[in-house]
């Protein structure tokens, strides 16, 4: 089905509320839904925003287009968590229902002030003859999840840049207010993070565009986020099209991180660790992953699982995406590492040990986390959500002896999924070392922790619901656990 | 505001869907709201529907009307649980949309046939001149949650029935399948059990009224629910204008069990163990209890926690009433036991042990547990959801010593609910014998389980959100034990 522009931006109050519900229990009942992942109730979910800490418990908040699997006129949903794992739904939370974001409240960012929690978005506002006009809006959310729109921006758009111009990352860093912003230049095209800072979150000064260095960032720069981990200023955005001889990517747009030695955010000034930005997710599917530091001392992270251009078999059932689990940052010897929290250990039951079985499963179910310890020195084929003779899987091709390598190859698993842009990714190992992979499964999403999170590979994929086994294609020595894992959403 | 007959049965496809967006934030933020019980996602919540273990998770489906406050045009929602505390929402499951259900799809259960999950229900019809026939209806249910209806009514109501003839439980005993169903005879206007009996789910033949002795059971039973606890057959139902003589009860109409030595469904006779049916909790608010025998070889119950003819204070935000938790059901010396499920515990963080300390919590939050042993031989008053000085609370006075009582009391709470039937409820205890006391809170909802569930009180309570101490009245000697106990929902 095409969508016109007047069918996406029809308003929401237009549609019927049958159709809404007719949505609801299609979305829920897919055989690709994810149950312990947080996914659309109904349509569309794309970006995570205002990801943060309030009021006793974790909050987030998601892009959400409820009429359908496209890019539609977007409001914000809320859910909440006391664990980062087992989330519910409070509702609705922002609509485009103002004249700030009357075609849509895009992404954003949240932050904790005076016992309030500020939402900071992008109004998406269009004139009578489609000029956009990008309002930075700073809401605020009460203890009772209410929340109230301002009647005017905080940030209007400065005249040097195009209509690109979004995804406020609203933070307070050394006794003075911040806003990260990606921003496209009007003249040159280029992309870049614009940068913001206040004295009293009113009366907002342009810092101007961080100083990233000599390379260009593409043509835009979206999702512009800025964590601590380990005392590292780490930049987390979305440089769409970066030219790969920077750093090599597959996906339609890339989603890197940055590590850096230094930030100086009033000379908008950004001094690297890392010659170049890296690949945060080195799967199929991961895109305007969003970070922020918690009061536990640790930085957080998610991801949307969905990319801006592409579509998905799901799109038939009139829902797209997910997002990814929450993963803590970390930074060791210069490298980031991503782990699962430890909540998620929680979902477990029906734990099974694992030595060296062939065939570690017939039928698995469509829920579970495999955590596998493989020797060094040995290469094979482990195949998941398989058919019974291993013809129709997931497949993940490892090596572990030299020129050392794991190949995720999703191209018998189901339906082809964005063919253009590859079916497999390949992570390079050190050579002769044992292998540590972490895979989580649910319904149609896939995570793969490589080496205690050194990567992470995320990615959808469409079985059969009927294959379920999990095998080696061949005796491969190794141990390992399998559990299924509960339902929370 | 007034609901007229043509708003209520108003089509879902007639409303709109911002409208319905809207409810469902106001239902999730409310500062009544609970979070680990099963509550509306907008409108009114009323019988809980299809209680039931299929496909590895336990499903329960619960009667909606999404639109506000109000008895409208019912459909089934939908939920599944691995674990019968962490509930997620499956969606819409029965709309009222075909012509068998056209003014709404009403209360009935479920039982697995076949690999499928045979959802069988009332079907509320109305012809032109709103004259109510009320079609018998069995649905399947897929491993995909996918519903399908059929095209005429297993059972069409019998001539010696009124219009009131709704709520079958299906299920199979001996080898035959069974249906019993609330009745009103059309000549005396009685109340009734009316049983069927099936080889083969497609013939029924009626059995009869089920014979539960002399006493009248009121004007109208709904809710009959059959279910065996310790092999003994155990009825749960809800005879609405039942003589208090038979048995005494206070709420607007009663929820009463009856254990029996003996039911003979083929001839329908029930032998009673009891002399007369008895309040199955003791407190305000609870109605329309289903229960099923699980696979794991426990009875397991759950409540509807709202009464019909009833108004609550959530009424003016647009939405009414919950679920109890999950109760398993045990028979002991001739007594109804109910227990919280195991897996409830792993909700609770933040213990704090407690022993005779007056002031239990300054601020206890909305969501605890609280766990209390009274030593014999004193009297006294438990405040919770208080402020400062006890004067606004919800009180729980207990005597035991001579006289032994426990006494609750919610006239002080916050706004009056359902004046009429009185605002406090009183338990007999044995005299001079400790009080073990399992007292749960989420929001507006209160459950009290009394000496290891020997008795349970369930009510509603719309307490200011800031009153969040416990305390007793004076020096009193207990232990205990309190937790905070996270949202799921």
């Amino acid at each position: 089905m095409e969508w016109t522009r007047e069918q996406r931006y029809r308003k929401y109050k237009d549609w019927d509320a049958q159709t809404l519900l007719d949505l609801q229990a299609q979305a829920a009942t897919s055989p690709y839904q994810m149950h312990y992942h947080i996914h659309p109730l109904s349509g569309l979910l794309n970006d995570p925003n205002g990801f943060s800490y309030y009021n006793g418990e974790y909050h987030l908040f998601c892009q959400s287009y409820p009429f359908g699997p496209v890019h539609g006129v977007k409001s914000w949903i809320h859910f909440a968590s006391p664990d980062l794992v087992h989330w519910h739904y409070l509702g609705p939370a922002i609509d485009p229902d103002s004249d700030l974001d009357n075609a849509g409240a895009y992404s954003g960012s949240a932050m904790e002030h005076n016992g309030k929690l500020l939402l900071m978005y992008t109004g998406n506002h269009r004139d009578e003859d489609w000029t956009r006009i990008p309002y930075q809006v700073i809401a605020e959310m009460d203890e009772n999840n209410h929340i109230t729109k301002p009647d005017a921006a905080a940030i209007l758009p400065p005249e040097h840049v195009s209509e690109h111009f979004r995804d406020p990352q609203l933070f307070k860093h050394d006794g003075k207010y911040y806003v990260l912003l990606g921003a496209q230049d009007a003249e040159t095209k280029s992309g870049h993070i614009d940068i913001y800072e206040s004295d009293d979150l009113k009366t907002w000064h342009e810092n101007g565009y961080l100083d990233l260095g000599k390379d260009e960032m593409g043509y835009m720069i979206e999702c512009p986020n800025l964590v601590f981990v380990n005392n590292y200023p780490v930049l987390i955005f979305c440089p769409q099209g970066l030219d790969k001889a920077i750093s090599d990517y597959q996906n339609i747009y890339p989603n890197m991180y940055w590590i850096g030695k230094d930030i100086n955010l009033n000379e908008a000034k950004f001094t690297p660790l890392q010659s170049h930005p890296a690949n945060l997710d080195d799967g199929f599917d991961v895109y305007a992953t969003q970070a922020f530091n918690a009061p536990d001392g640790n930085a957080y992270a998610i991801s949307w699982v969905g990319l801006p251009d592409c579509t998905y078999p799901t799109d038939k059932e009139n829902w797209a995406n997910c997002y990814s689990q929450v993963k803590r940052l970390e930074i060791k010897d210069g490298a980031l590492y991503q782990h699962p929290v430890d909540a998620i250990k929680n979902l477990r039951h029906n734990e099974t040990q694992l030595n060296d079985e062939k065939i570690i499963s017939q039928k698995a179910g469509k829920q579970y986390e495999l955590k596998l310890y493989l020797a060094a020195g040995q290469a094979g084929k482990l195949h998941l959500a398989s058919n019974d003779d291993l013809s129709a899987s997931l497949v993940i091709d490892f090596n572990t002896a030299q020129d050392a390598k794991l190949t995720i190859d999703r191209a018998s698993s189901g339906p082809a999924v964005n063919p253009d842009y590859g079916a497999t990714r390949t992570i390079g190992l050190n050579d002769n070392e044992d292998l540590d992979l972490d895979i989580f499964v649910d319904g149609s999403l896939c995570e793969i922790f490589i080496n205690d999170g050194r990567h992470v590979a995320t990615l959808r994929f469409f079985a059969r619901s009927s294959n379920q086994k999990i095998a080696f294609d061949k005796d491969t020595k190794y141990t390992g656990r399998l559990w299924s894992m509960n339902s929370i959403l």
